[in-house]
């Protein structure tokens, strides 16, 4: 029966891991059904404690040592189990998932899981509670087949990935020798649209930050005040012009520092990557790249590794239909900086600062609201390699390696804190819809994800 | 009982017309109170048809020729009765008002008009059904003593000067020779906080704008499109930023080029009044003035004889709390020129797009929303002057003369079309709340007022 769920045909079967996966695929998929079944929505706090639990037990079953720990936010799981060699694997995962609404788009509801047509549909069931399953369901095998762990492997299982991992960096550094390991696997993964196997090496870090402004005690007629008091919307204007010309280039003195560009292989892998530049343009309506870019390497590493300054919202005064005369008393804007290596998000506030007092500009006032540096792999780890190269037999090729993300995440800590090498692998595909109604996994990939997963583990052993 | 209203003890009560005027001020209190009752929201295109037969009845009670006249818009109802001479004044009122919204905050239903302590409660008593049944009464008092009027009167009573008058202009382009006339009064006026009246002059013109740009199909991650997609937010900011310097000089070329600077009379007219600078910090919580003003003549020269570019709103991306990391594929902004003599808002859209134009801006879609030019009446005209005079017998003082005001109104067709003097006068005064709940007339203001327009009426005659 289980059979069916895959669609490649090209897998070899060479020992009893894989037949094991096979055969115990559906009892597995139980057990991913009822994790998404309990609600964790970190940003309502809801079902956090009750899942961290769940989490901590599916762990013990596995005979692992797991504990329930405090954090200023939602527990972290902590587990560990000790193997035959002194090799440590750390994998990081999250229990917590996004919202599910809008509810009425969901074609079952989002915490009752369903398969339909080899698929199985649920909040959270992509990002990232099959990613968690799927690697303890590798660890079933390992256990059947040898009866103990190659190696010694530790797992990082937070609830507040989906509200920016607000308190996992201190986490770590505050349990630096708990979580001492010589690699890690990062808590998603996937193929893309061609089902190639990914390899994202790094990830952006970012600073964001609001600006505001009052100029006045009260929006007042603008007959009256457009002379003579100052325009919060003005000030706003202007203020945020000094930091970006239109040539794209940041005009904060200091900005590009720290910026590291990449390297030629990180070119001649980005390269090896197919174009973007027709999907994007029609995906997104993009008539134009911007800084005269039009598509090819340029495009992909303009991408990734040049750091930016994005206004993602602009508010002041009325904003309705037809016409309203107001000078209004406050503005406000939301700025993300995307950082590169080795951009620090405290440093690049100082310099905010420091440029809008420089310019006239200290009735801006900076909110930071959050933030955390880039973090990157190097693509030619003997890590990363083994990752790469155990992906053959199961997906009929390597991974595909990405140097670099355009996104951000928590891997700082891991990356220079905990200094790992840090590769991703999973099942997410392009339709996953992660984060939206009707989230899905393909029950192929999983039990991909479980076949690689298991081979990570064993070659990392050696 | 009538005299209790008045406050003042300083009016002389030399003719028939004043004691008319005391005797029958409760009968006409209640025809001002159906006037009110009658709804006339033109924003909500709510009972403007059943409110103007109303105005047409009054206006024939008094033995107007009046008729309703439709427009593309709201029907504005004219109205004219011949007198002795062969002088004509035109007067100039609004029979519909502002939205009554919102209803929990008033004392009393808004449409069912009060009077309690001296004053009459209700939406558009004061803006301005009482200053057309005030100067309908002063009619009253004349004919009452003169069985006819010394001179021609026309009225003119539009219903849209609450949604910007759309149709006005256009109305008195096409009828000229009907509204023919020697000089116009204009619908508002009023005292102050030292309960002196004011002659208030001039008005500036309006050219306002909204400025929005679309530059991707749809909103994007950050992660993604930060580094290679345009950003409708930056276009925006950049755009405006071409249009006024944070030195508040306005950038579009030719802007200034039909600016008439305030004359010496101008100046000595403001400097007349009383300084506004301390009030409009504690009232509008100012800091400090733009442009290095500090207060005293300049302040007032600035506020009202100066064109504007004053922002009114800014909206793209998210504006919720925290943070959401989204570029936004749409920004708009609201933009209020105020234009003073002889500015064009046509002309003044021209430059605009061209400096657009001129500046990369072309994706920069422009939508006018509406605008009239300035409009200044002579100061020192007679029947100004003549206005200002007749004040003293009821006010003990004369009226003082406002050059001009920094607010907007439909006046360039009377003053540069039919080429009148106009003239402000009326029961307006500082806590009358137009536009707000509680709006409200004081009744020894509306006396006054029916007692100086008589006083108006006879001496323009002559």
């Amino acid at each position: 029966m289980t059979y069916s769920y895959i669609k490649g045909e090209n897998i070899r079967k060479f020992d009893k891991l894989d037949s094991y996966l096979e055969k115990n695929l559906d009892d597995n998929l139980e057990e991913l059904k009822r994790y998404v079944a309990q609600p964790s929505i970190s940003a309502q706090n809801l079902g956090l404690d009750e899942c961290a639990v769940l989490v901590k037990e599916m762990l013990e079953k596995r005979g692992f040592n797991a504990e329930i720990m405090s954090t200023d936010g939602a527990p972290v799981v902590f587990a560990e189990r000790k193997g035959k060699s002194n090799k440590t694997l750390l994998i990081y995962n999250h229990y917590d998932v996004q919202p599910p609404e809008p509810l009425e788009l969901w074609e079952s509801p989002p915490f009752e899981p369903e398969i339909r047509n080899g698929k199985m549909y649920g909040r959270g069931v992509s990002d990232d509670k099959s990613h968690l399953t799927s690697r303890l369901f590798a660890i079933d095998a390992i256990l059947d087949e040898d009866g103990e762990l190659p190696c010694n492997i530790k797992f990082i299982i937070e609830g507040e990935e989906e509200t920016a991992s607000v308190h996992l960096h201190e986490f770590v550094t505050n349990n630096m020798d708990k979580l001492k390991a010589d690699a890690c696997i990062w808590e998603f993964g996937g193929v893309d649209h061609r089902d190639k196997p990914m390899q994202y090496l790094g990830l952006r870090g970012i600073c964001y930050v609001e600006l505001s402004v009052e100029s006045l005690g009260t929006d007042v007629h603008s007959g009256l005040g457009g002379s003579i008091f100052p325009n919060a919307a003005w000030r706003l204007v202007w203020a945020l012009n000094s930091l970006k010309g239109a040539d794209e280039r940041i005009l904060i003195p200091g900005f590009y520092d720290d910026v590291i560009p990449p390297t030629a292989r990180d070119r001649e892998l980005m390269d090896n990557l197919p174009d973007v530049a027709d999907d994007y343009k029609t995906r997104y309506g993009v008539k134009e790249f911007i800084k005269g870019i039009k598509g090819g390497t340029d495009l992909k590493v303009e991408e990734v590794f040049t750091p930016t300054c994005t206004i993602c919202g602009l508010n002041s005064g009325y904003q309705g239909p037809g016409s309203k005369t107001v000078q209004p008393a406050k503005a406000s804007a939301k700025v993300d900086f995307r950082l590169v290596p080795v951009q620090k998000p405290a440093d690049i506030l100082k310099k905010l600062r420091a440029h809008l007092d420089a310019q006239g500009f200290s009735d801006i006032e900076i909110t930071f609201l959050g933030g955390e540096p880039a973090a990157r792999t190097d693509p030619d780890d003997p890590f990363i390699k083994m990752v790469v190269d155990t992906s053959t037999e199961i997906y009929g090729v390597p991974m595909e390696i990405v140097p670099m993300v355009g996104g951000s995440g928590p891997s700082y800590p891991f990356v220079h804190d905990l200094g790992l090498p840090v590769a991703t692998m999973g099942l997410g595909y392009p339709d996953t819809k992660a984060h939206a109604p009707n989230e899905n996994i393909r029950i192929d990939l999983y039990l991909k994800h479980a076949m690689h997963m298991a081979r990570v583990i064993k070659e990392f052993a050696k």
